[in-house]
């Protein structure tokens, strides 16, 4: 099989050729039909702090994975070959695709069963890739660490892969969403999925003072920019990785009794949760589809800020 | 009566006099019999981001004040004349002593009745004094915000004035206490009230991580060494305003699905549990007492890390 490497920091992924996987006890064999590409990855190539982060080195990149089961190992009960599944990012048994064992910039995985999630009839294999990290770690960032609920006024900051997603999915529950995005496309986008208003720069919501401010981004600036004009007693909730480290001002967060809350990924329920709201139509996160080539490039876009929704790469 | 007044960023308190005040409706004159030093008070004189903070300027310095109230306003029916109190620094109705009217840095204080609390038998003035702001906003940031409580292992960073009355009232509650400092003579008082094990630097408490640390110093690196060394899912207090920003690490923040949370001051029936904790002789916390003549002199001190416990002026 192909597969795109990843071996250091600054050193760019190039395709390699290895064996085919076989099936070990607890494991089964995905034949990937989709794969996400996520702006971690891009952080991965850019800043040494990831060199820590990843267990296994070198490694096929690729984190977002859905296809189709080809083989069972043994100990194998709730899947056959045939099903159509998605794989949980964070594993129930050590580091998940693209940390721990090959990820899906590849054409075949060996995945840990219990990470596996059936996608839904009426759900795309696209869909499925894009509803596994993004989704998971979209939903779980709104609803259970930032506790989004009607009544509240919700701020996302970057209308990417999981921000999408995230505003969507709080739009469609009633909430009033504010949507801010570097890039017009992005914001343009935000207006297709029924926000309430679109801006350039959190800090414009100063007079908004949001309740709750989920950054998926993670630029420094964003962070810093949401705790500035969070409301008071409110929750700013820190998903996104693009850069490594915020410079915050301390006075608002302690004057307004505010929270920073981490958030990272979720369990395979939240991306149930994301397939059920994408089978019923309710959340149809916008994709961009490339080839197996095209995904070094890809994550070159991403790096440029040149893509709206998720990059989806399709074997 | 004269008074320690505050003008701007950089130019230090100068004692000025002024007519007595005399009460209005719904306050009280307190004649001063002690007033607590504060760190943020040092903040206010260094840091121009105070000049936003503070409403009234120039203003008498002072925002922990206990007394004995020698007049009575309108409508005041809950205290009387002779009656020991001490004032609620966050005020019911606007700003506090030291911020929105004039503090404690002086002989006499206009304070609203609804703010103060009644100095129980057997606790000191000065006592008193520092249970106001240092002992409300410690005992909340331990136990309301930061949820302490036994079978948990909690970090306190700053054994000063308000830090040794949190570290104190954990002890007591029995809760495994580690306590950080950048004084030899704090870890001393923090070995004395009963901490398991003394730092100097939070970082050193990585193999520990605590499941709770309260940064009662805020000097920025605390913050962010915190956030680095937590538990996962631990919570990071931020209490304390030694310096205005922080640069902190977000992947730490982020994976290990930790909270930052601001917690600021309290209300008076915290200040009312500092007081029984006092009266009980379970928190005597360690205490400086200066004249009212030395107390510019005295947050020089404060500035200079000179202090152990808390600088309180007796007048």
């Amino acid at each position: 099989m192909k597969g795109w490497e990843f071996t250091a920091t600054n050193v760019p992924l190039k395709v390699i050729e290895k064996p085919d996987p076989t099936a070990t006890e607890g494991r089964v064999i995905i034949e990937v039909k989709a794969a996400g590409l996520c702006h971690s990855d891009v952080g991965a190539l850019n800043d040494p702090k990831w060199m820590d982060i990843i267990e296994k080195k070198p490694i096929i990149m690729g984190h977002e994975v859905a296809g189709i089961i080809t083989e069972v190992g043994e100990g194998v009960t709730d899947f056959k070959v045939g099903d159509r599944v998605g794989v949980c990012p964070v594993s129930l048994v050590g580091m998940g695709p693209g940390y721990g064992y090959d990820g899906g910039y590849s054409s075949k995985v060996s995945a840990p069963a219990v990470d596996l999630v059936p996608i839904p009839d009426g759900v795309t294999y696209a869909q499925a890739a894009a509803g596994t990290d993004a989704g998971m770690t979209s939903y779980h960032a709104m609803f259970k660490r930032g506790g989004a609920k009607p009544g509240m006024k919700v701020a996302v900051i970057g209308i990417g892969g999981l921000g999408q997603i995230a505003a969507r999915a709080a739009v469609v529950a009633g909430i009033e969403v504010y949507a801010v995005d570097v890039s017009p496309k992005a914001r343009e986008l935000a207006k297709e999925i029924g926000v309430k208003a679109v801006y350039e720069d959190i800090k414009e919501l100063a007079d908004i003072a949001p309740d709750l401010v989920v950054d998926y981004a993670g630029f420094g600036t964003t962070t810093a920019g949401a705790i500035d004009i969070v409301a008071p007693g409110g929750k700013v909730v820190l998903v996104g990785m693009g850069k490594l480290e915020s410079t915050i001002n301390t006075d608002p967060l302690i004057l307004k009794a505010a929270s920073l809350l981490g958030s990272v990924g979720g369990d395979k329920y939240d991306i149930a949760e994301v397939y059920k709201l994408m089978a019923s139509g309710d959340i149809s996160p916008s994709i961009t589809e490339i080839t197996f080539d095209e995904i070094g490039e890809g994550l070159a876009r991403l790096e440029r800020h040149e893509v709206t929704g998720r990059l989806v790469a399709i074997m």
